[in-house]
């Protein structure tokens, strides 16, 4: 232990999962580590689960406030829907108990830009949290954390937080130390600054964390791996997907609107998203740089490969083999990857000044290309809007990629109209499907329409989205987005009736 | 003449209007300068259109690819459109005639972010502009534009177009000169540098704007004054609005999350702008700033009175009296204001940076805070996006107002759904109507539902509201955002059958 934790103040402040705990109680707002299930609290968020259904069984009532970084793991939002210990949740969950207890009715969702939630907070938006709790690796011998997996809004809430309890997580290795970059340059205005950052692989602060210990409230050790999903191997769709995607690109520097190494990429997760990393890892394309807001296996292999010389995130979301990977080869990826606060990693004004190329997916975009990355039936949360808010408006290139159907062919991803909007036409400049290339740049909406019909839909439902698009434009009470309103929404309301999108 | 045109290649371009207008052809792209009425050429385009009237009288196609810096006037727009002589027209119109050509299906119209149309023209996305027609004051003997009562695109327009065109506009006042501020460490990725601009009031560029003058094609001389909307003196509602705006900026202060001075104020046009704006010159705020795209008759009367010590804009947007003060007094106006060019002016880096309190218009919100600023029954084009996604989603406080209803009651500003999204709910934190205030702030979709119904709608639509509500509650596919699609655009059809929302 004394090796992990070389601090006094902090071995004092050693304690059982079940002692921290008890620090909580009902109706704390809790602030966690934690970034696309990386890096995130394990075992208090556990004991706090077991004091909250002892509580419920005693028919007292007991329930937090959560704030994270982003997704974290069972042992954190699955633990704690379970126990219905969780009355407000944000800023982004991918767990499915949580989701069930959103869809339910039972805990309430704030869904927002990644990106936004450090200065929010800080704004006073969520209240005072009274508890930060957050896994590190180790803490310094001057009392300094060194954070695990991810950063996510770990500063921000160590800032903000009456009380703070460390998980020192000793399954992740030491060696992560020196991989963070941690920039105290933040305020709230007036007295802004710019962010000194020109190039992916800068660093402007301080690898360590810096902690108030007359907040340190305990100390938790824990030997337990993130949750780490296995390694999706990509299917045909996702292959045909990035096929054209690395098509798109390669036609984007024949034409000179992108240097050979491209502009430094964002990615989301998942067998798309890797498929086009794993293209893009044996490609023409050298040098290439990633300034996204996770570090999935794709992106690990090109750093590997030396494809990609360097990749800032704010956090890993790797399979357990990747996990292991990064594990046992720290010290090269701690040289290859900066890991960021959120509020950095997200920033605008990053992403604008570097020129990102985003590659967001999507449940679904309508024929104008309004893009619905979060609410199924313009109602049910998926998991949320993530960075793809911050990513896709500033982006140099904002590409949205799907499969044009899901549930074996009952939906389309191409509707008349999207229920729920995450993403204005206006930020979606390109659309891919295994189908094909809608690219929407400099196009009018009726323009777009037309791409997005026959670029990317699926053949099956080419034809009903025509005879929308006529109907919308005999009925419309505008020519500029031709919309016929009684029938725009109908594709929703008939799968929710019927099982399927198709008349 | 030689007092405004000091520099001989200019003077040797002199030519009629006529004779510059026959420079341009059919299917060329033209981009000019102008910005909300303010700065756009006035005798070239009437020229243009007189040309295209005449060809299409002899049965030939002639049709120009309009690009500006946003709304121009009736001698530009008005006089394209009612010669039907625009294929498509970009970015922002508020011309009456272009605005029915665009929903009559004649002109297609592309509604982009304001702060992002430099960028996209410099990657290519509408190709390279033919002809740059450019108003400025007059030319410096090193043969550098003065530009006149706006920035707009003009640095772009004149970097990358063949030919230039330039009016030199006797009716300016030549003491512009030194009011502007043109930044040239703009440049496509890579190599992207801070905007260092830490200030409203910051100078961090040139006062003037250097011509290829390889290819300058012509200069013509005009004297005729900007399009200029008497001003609207603020009705009881608007009034209304004013006053909640300013009582919540008053509570912001004495909860001390806003400085005494608050922070730089963006704020749209329109006598709402104008009431909020006359109510803060009256106010306990001293030492005010803007930093915003537009400066209107409230915020000229701010500095005048000393309330606002500097204002930041690409543009002017005043009534005709406020045009002369501006005119009479350039020399004092010039030390209080600086116009920049737009992707300067409304920088998501610089928004965030300085901390903007943005308020904006918009036609509708729906009961989560969605809202829909430009599509009437989500067709029908209105202006455009204009700046407000760009101040919007960056601000510090983004507040959107609006009087409740229109048309005489027979509209609700609040509906189930807004059938288009401009501003999604995490980009709208506060909505004030003269009902109210909805401080959306760290709500969940719910919880925010319950505030704008009962803080913001109507009380005659208030229990249609609360029906729907209660409706999607029973209906939705998730309680996340609960909708009940049959019924969500339902009052949009109904307006559009019977000339009312109301059932």
């Amino acid at each position: 232990m004394r090796d992990r934790i070389r601090n006094e103040v902090f071995l004092d402040r050693v304690m059982t999962a079940d002692d921290a705990a008890g620090l909580i109680g009902d109706g704390d707002i809790i602030a966690t580590s934690g970034f696309t299930g990386a890096g995130y609290p394990k075992a208090v968020p556990q004991a706090l689960a077991r004091r909250i259904e002892a509580a419920h069984a005693e028919g007292h009532p007991f329930t937090v406030r959560l704030l994270t970084g982003a997704s974290t793991g069972p042992q954190l939002d699955g633990a704690l829907a379970r126990a219905d210990g969780v009355a407000f949740r944000c800023p982004y969950n991918g767990d499915p108990t949580m989701r069930t207890r959103i869809n339910e009715g039972r805990t309430l969702y704030l869904d927002m830009h990644l990106g936004q939630v450090a200065q929010k907070a800080q704004q006073g938006q969520f209240g005072r949290p009274d508890v930060a709790i957050i896994e590190a690796v180790g803490v310094t011998p001057d009392g300094q954390l060194v954070l695990s997996s991810s950063v996510g809004n770990s500063p921000t809430w160590v800032q903000l937080a009456r009380r703070i309890i460390i998980e020192v997580n000793t399954w992740q290795n030491p060696e992560l130390g020196g991989i963070h970059d941690i920039w105290q340059g933040g305020c709230l205005p007036p007295g802004g600054q710019p962010i000194p950052l020109l190039h992916p692989g800068d660093r402007i602060g301080s690898g360590t964390l810096p902690i108030d210990t007359d907040r340190l409230a305990a100390v938790v050790v824990t030997d337990e791996p993130d949750r780490n999903a296995p390694f999706a191997e990509p299917d045909e769709t996702a292959r045909q997907i990035a096929g054209h995607v690395l098509e798109f690109l390669d036609h984007e520097v024949s034409q000179g609107r992108l240097p050979h190494s491209l502009l430094p990429l964002q990615s989301g997760v998942g067998n798309i998203a890797n498929a086009v990393l794993e293209g893009l890892n044996t490609s023409r394309f050298e040098n290439l740089t990633g300034f996204s807001e996770v570090i999935q296996d794709g992106m690990l292999s090109m750093l590997e490969s030396g494809r990609m010389t360097v990749a800032s995130a704010s956090s890993f979301s790797l399979s357990p083999l990747a996990a292991e990977r990064i594990n046992d080869n720290a010290a090269f990826f701690r040289k290859k990857i900066v890991l960021r606060q959120q509020e950095v990693s997200n920033s605008p004004e990053l992403i604008r000044r570097l020129g990102i190329i985003a590659m967001n997916g999507m449940i679904e975009a309508d024929i104008y290309g309004n893009v619905n990355s979060t609410c199924v039936m313009g109602s049910r949360i998926q998991n949320g809007i993530g960075g793809s808010g911050d990513f896709a408006r500033n982006a140099f290139l904002s590409i949205f990629v799907s499969p044009s159907t899901a549930k074996g062919g009952k939906i389309s991803a191409f509707v008349p109209m999207v229920p729920h909007t995450d993403h204005i036409l206006q930020d979606v400049q390109v659309i891919i499907s295994e189908q094909g290339v809608a690219d929407l740049r400099g196009l009018a909406p009726t323009e777009r329409a037309r791409q997005v019909i026959s670029r990317c839909a699926h053949p099956d439902y080419r034809p009903m989205l025509q005879d929308y698009f006529e109907q919308a434009r005999a009925h419309a009470f505008g020519q500029h987005i031709p919309h016929h309103l009684p029938a725009a929404l109908a594709w929703h309301q008939r799968y929710m009736e019927t099982g399927s999108m198709k008349s």
